[in-house]
This record gives C-alpha cells, sequence and structure tokens, in this order.
C-alpha cells in the first residue's frame, strides 16, 4: 500500500511517499481503507521527536482518519466490510498511522461516521473534537448558564470547543489573534477577544462584572496561570498543555485545575455524531490536500496559526 | 474585656494582655463567651504579616473557638443564651479574632459544640477538622476502596484527614516525620510514611502494584509535584497550599488539581459533628494552654512540627 514514511525524525522535507507492507487485521481489529486522515498539532511535535511516545522511525504518522471497513479481524461483530467509519488510532508504540491508503484499529475505539459529513469532514474529527469533549463535557462539566472562556477558540481543538461550549448553553468568551475574529463570531462565540491587543483576563473580569467566569479551556498554552485571577471562586479551568510556574493564586480561592488528554473510545465519538446531526457542531476545515502534499500541511502545523484543520485525501469512496 | 493584642506584625513576643471594649453583636450576629480558642498555622502567617488579609495592626488574632452563647443580635432566632458552640470567624479585614474573652460572629457559620467534646476540643475542630473535609469529600470526592496518600497525616489539617479519609471507607497512606508515625497509626493510617528516610511517592507506587493512588492531599506544602507519577489516570490532587514549577506531567495521564480554602457554613460543622458523635473523628490536641502563654503556642506552630493542635483556655464553663 502508499503510506507517507518518516524515515528519521525532523523537518516536514523528510516525509516520503513509500509502497510498504499492508497490515492485517489482528483479534478485535478492524482493517479500514482510509478515504481521508486528519492532521494535528501533535503530529508535527511527533515528526520533530516522537520518542517521548515510544516512536521508533521509520514510522507513518497519523492520528484521525475516515474510511471503509475492508475486512474485520477474529471476533469482531459490530462492523461489516463497507461500512463507513471515523476514529483516532491510538500513538504510543503505534508504527502505522493514518497517512497511509490503509489501517488497523481496535473496533472498540471505531464508530460510524457523521451521514451528514464528508469523509474530508468526517477525518477532522475525532482527535480534536473529541478532546474538547473531554474538556468542556467530561472535565469541565460546563452547565447551561455558565461562562467559558476558550484560549485559541479558532484552533483545531478551540473550534470544536466553542461550538460544544454553544451546545451545553453557555455563554462563550473566545481568543484568537487579528485573523480569525470573525472566525470566532461564526462559530457562535458570544464575545471575542484578540489576545494581541487585549488582555483575555481582563474582558473576562469585564464581562462577568469583576466575578470571573465560572470556566476557562486553554487549547492554546500558557493561558492556566494568567487565567486564575479571571476565573470565579470554586471555578475550573482545563488545559490540553503543561505549564510551569507559581500556581499559588489557585487555593485561596478554591480552584480546579485539570489537565487533558483524549481517552479514545467508541462512546465519545458517538457523543459528537450525535451533536452532529443536530447541526450543533460542524467541523472547521481550512484546506484539503491530496496526501502526498504532507510537507505542506506540516508546515502549516509548525507555523503555530491554523483556521480549523488541514485535511488530507488519500483514497476514494 | 481581656484579649491578647498584637500591636504590630511581628514574633510571638510581639503578642500583648489587654483590657479592650467589648464588641457588640449587630444584625444576624451572636456574642460568644469564648471558653476555648484554637490555633492554627495561618495565625502564625497573619502574625508575621497579615497585610495580604487586610489586617492592619492592633488586632486580636484567633481563627477557632468553643464557648456560650452571651447574647443574640437582632434577628438571629436559632440560638439564645447559654447554647454551647464551635465555629471558625472570617478572617479578611476581621480586627477582633478568638483570642479574646468575647467574639461575635456572624450566627450562619455557628453550630452547636459536639456534645461528647470539651470545649477544649471543640475549639481544635473548625478550621482544621472543616478544611479536611472540604478536602476529601467536597473536592477529591474520596470514595469508598479508594487509596489516598495524605502527605502530613500527623498535623493539624492532616490528622482529621487522615480520620475523615477513613470515615469515608479509603485505604489511608500517610506521611510524617520519624517522631509522628505512632501518632499516624492510632489516627488510622494503613500505611505509615518517614518522609525524612523514604520516598512518598515511590511508597505509594509500590502499595498500588505501580497503578498510582486514586487521590493525594498536601497539607505540607511542595508535595504536588513530587506526587504527580505516584497518581493514577484521572487522578485527584488536592493542596492547602501554593507551589511552584513545571505541572507538564498531570496532562498526559488526566489530572486533576484542587486548591483548597475553607469555606465558613454553619453545615460543614454538623456534618463533622455528626462524624465526631460517631467516634469516626477526634481531634488531635497536643498542648492545652492558658490564653497567656499564646506566645510559646505560637513558637511552636512556628516550628512547623506539630502533632495536632495547641489550644488555649480562655475562661470557664
Amino acid at each position: 500500500m502508499r503510506a507517507i514514511v518518516l524515515p528519521r525524525f525532523g523537518g516536514p522535507e523528510l516525509f516520503e511517499v513509500q509502497d510498504v507492507p499492508p497490515p492485517t487485521p489482528g483479534p478485535g481489529q478492524v482493517l479500514i481503507r482510509i478515504i481521508a486522515s486528519g492532521t494535528n498539532p501533535v503530529d508535527a511535535k511527533l515528526r520533530q521527536d516522537g520518542s517521548w511516545a515510544g516512536l521508533k522511525p521509520p514510522v507513518v504518522l497519523g492520528y484521525d482518519a475516515s474510511g471503509v471497513i475492508e475486512q474485520v479481524g477474529p471476533g469482531v461483530t459490530d462492523f461489516k466490510p463497507g461500512d463507513e467509519v471515523f476514529y483516532t488510532p491510538e500513538i504510543h508504540q503505534n508504527p502505522l498511522g493514518t497517512y497511509a491508503e490503509l489501517n488497523t484499529v481496535s473496533a472498540s475505539i471505531v464508530a460510524k461516521k457523521p451521514p451528514s459529513l464528508s469523509h474530508e469532514e468526517a477525518a477532522a474529527v475525532p482527535l480534536a473534537a473529541g478532546t474538547a469533549w473531554d474538556a468542556i463535557v467530561r472535565r469541565l462539566q460546563l452547565r447551561v448558564g455558565e461562562t467559558v472562556l476558550i484560549h485559541g477558540g479558532a484552533g483545531g481543538v478551540g473550534s470544536f470547543a466553542v461550538q460544544i461550549a454553544k451546545a451545553v448553553g453557555a455563554r462563550v468568551l473566545a481568543t484568537s489573534g487579528p485573523d480569525n475574529l470573525e472566525t470566532l463570531r461564526k462559530l457562535g462565540a458570544d464575545v471575542v477577544i484578540n489576545y494581541r491587543s487585549e488582555d483575555a483576563a481582563q474582558v473576562a473580569l469585564r464581562e462577568t462584572g469583576g466575578q470571573g467566569v465560572d470556566a476557562v479551556f486553554d487549547t492554546a498554552g500558557k493561558n492556566v496561570i494568567p487565567s486564575l485571577p479571571a476565573t470565579r471562586a470554586f471555578g475550573r479551568i482545563a488545559t490540553i498543555l503543561g505549564f510551569n510556574g507559581d500556581v499559588s493564586a489557585f487555593y485561596p480561592r478554591n480552584l480546579t485545575l485539570h489537565g487533558v488528554f483524549l481517552v479514545r473510545e467508541r462512546r465519545r465519538l458517538e457523543e459528537l455524531t450525535a451533536l452532529i446531526e443536530r447541526k450543533q457542531v460542524r467541523p472547521l476545515v481550512e484546506r484539503v490536500l491530496p496526501l502526498e502534499k504532507l510537507a505542506e500541511a506540516h508546515r502549516q502545523l509548525d507555523s503555530g496559526h491554523g483556521r480549523g484543520k488541514v485535511v488530507l485525501t488519500v483514497g476514494r469512496p
């Protein structure tokens, strides 16, 4: 099968189109013919050096896909060949990602593709929207009527977080650079904040009469500590990145900090599908490129300035 | 009335016995004749410099008391003179604490004294046990069958935390210096850890088959970051102090950090009374001193090595 191989860790120019042996599904696994593969910031991090995740080059990266079941492994009863599905495979020590024509994955983390989405749209969903759901619903437990501040609201995870927070019934304050403020408005943000020219914490305090927001979600990094004074007593802050510094301000006001890292499960994808089919959530696809242009997609990931997602077309439905 | 006044911020030698005008209860307040006053580490911090809490010397410190209702203010119907009560007054901008013969306080944060406790024992409860309850029950939501690691298990807050965690039905790993290991055992700790000679995180991993504990409570400070690798995925960590450093290890395993600071409410005291009367929780009183020996109590607070609490006798029942 055709795959994009990374022969060693480094820059986007290293990617090579290669013909590699197709995988075969083991017990509990399905073999998927990939139609579209998503890209995520973690791909660029792994390309640079994926040893922290147990990866050893040569590897095929890619952790989001939409496609068609080609074959089911022993014991798999909930799918049949021809089913259209989407999923995000595990990263750790997985040498074959979704930048390839075929991929095997545990059936337990695969779900039927949302019918109203194209494969390109569906491939933009699992990792980013799953992470946004885990942060907003599972960990922050955001409730109707609450106010949330989302840092990086136009990015891959952030654009889903804004929509999921609106679906919850919350009031959404979201930040982006000046180019993406209109995107934030279209996603449904109630208050848009240009982080280049405004202090998000000050806006959050002003918008809540000095009380602070109920919850904060940092998808961009380095916003946890600056957000502490803008969060109400017993407020919650979630981040998908680590942070470093003086956290002393969090205990006198009974704040809670959640570190969020997606747990793959079919149920999460089905929960997202329900929102997608009700038109409450829509993936924000910025560009669609053929698989061969992967290096170009990675250059955009490296820039750190995305508006939604870059998706790769791999095959035909 | 007789009170111990701190004329300016500084050392324990500054305390002076003075005769000061007695307070009168405003609407919703009660006037309490104090029989015993507790001492807490925060008292020493405020004595050194209480400007962060809005205190301006001269002040009377002290934030735990047990005593008798002397008079009720306008609108108070749930207490009458002669009722035996215990409570922890608010700190911020409160110039009159419990190192005095009389004190006024909002009736809403006062509760009937646990019948089975002396006033000296009851005065050791509200702030420390309330904080331990908030951490273990409200924030960590520790459940039966879970394992918790409590740093500083023989201290004021820690000794209550060990007992409350046992009452919850959890397995308790607790740390102390070598002098207090026997105290930890008597409080009910299942595994005692000498923090001078053992690495608490390694013991926690060993005791949980490498999985990590479900929850951690740091009552001593500087144990949050070292505890991250000893906490299971989706585990929870609570602290009553700030911390500073690299928190990157908390997000790949979906950890949650809770900053805990007691919220005064009568209900909390009633919940504790239920545990006390069922003999599930008992205050650990190390020393009882007359109010005049306050400087000696503060020298012990300054040393940072307490076994439970030092309580001051103020009046007679």
